[in-house]
């Protein structure tokens, strides 16, 4: 933030304001407090007929890398119809009956990512806007190597492991990274 | 948002950007896009010897009610730890084996509740900053007419329901608000 979006002053600085017991962009010209708030990311496990729909990414990051669709909750809707959504713009995918499967901290990005397990309707998909193309993916040809974010590698193992026991559970857990870059996953 | 955070312009107009399917602030001056999306707002359900902790808020909204230990997540932290943090600011409460419990979408405001089952270390527990006083209470004790937030009743009476039924399960739904003003709940 360069310029307060209240009063268009270039009076802002990182301070702790009164009464505070974090740093926040202050604007000296005009008093506002301008907050910083993590973003969620909601998404989705679209599964038909034991195969799990993957995007493959037409954008950065990660263009080219294959992800679960998954993107920013907008205002005004809820944390299921943001998933559903981003299924609907990255994939043309109908997803139905969704049910929370994990939440993972991004602490490092201040991103909290929900996971819901969901049913791709009539195994329909195609490439939307954000998407090279789109593709069915039976557990043994998930392309492992080729995902586009750690979040997306740890949800799909944990799917896997559950599945093949017949039980799923909620995940909940921090994702970050390391000073020198290596995934740190916590689990709760 | 009247002035452009980037480069200070007046200019910020309400319009879909080109490729964009919601409206945004955008910078016709510099061409910056400014997202906003929902915030999350975590807190818990602090039990110690089968009482419920709660706090009666010192600021605004709802100044004087009762409502559970409960903010909104900072950067950089996980939602455990802010619902963890919440809890000591409001109520100089430790608490402990934090359980998801809740996670309820206020569709009309543009914040995601996260409420966790939590154990309250000690029973201990004093007014912080923004309470006017902390006190725990007994299920047939609770003040249900001066709770500050439909988010707090929804959250207080399944965890009471299903305490009762000996089985906690995870709930999700949406609490809105009608153009009456009426509280709306929807279970998924």
């Amino acid at each position: 933030m360069k310029f307060c979006s209240e009063c268009g002053s270039a009076e802002v600085v990182h301070r702790i304001p009164a009464g505070d017991t974090h740093v926040r962009h202050v604007c000296e010209g005009c008093g506002t407090i301008h907050y910083q708030n993590p973003k969620i990311v909601a998404g989705c496990i679209p599964e038909w007929q034991g195969k799990i729909l993957l995007c493959r990414r037409s954008i950065e990051p990660r263009y080219g890398y294959w992800t679960l669709p998954a993107g920013f909750m907008e205002t005004g809707e809820s944390t299921l119809q943001a998933a559903a959504r981003e299924a609907w713009e990255e994939a043309r995918a109908v997803v139905e009956n969704l049910t929370l499967y994990a939440m993972y901290s991004l602490t490092h990005i201040s991103q909290v990512y929900l996971m819901f397990r969901a049913e791709l309707r009539e195994g329909k998909a195609s490439a939307g806007a954000e998407s090279l193309e789109v593709a069915l993916f039976a557990e043994a040809d998930i392309p492992w190597r080729e995902l586009a974010f750690p979040v997306v590698d740890e949800t799909l193992k944990r799917y896997f492991e559950e599945r093949r026991a017949g039980r799923y559970s909620l995940h909940l857990g921090d994702i970050s990274r390391g000073p020198d870059g290596k995934v740190i996953v916590r689990r709760y």
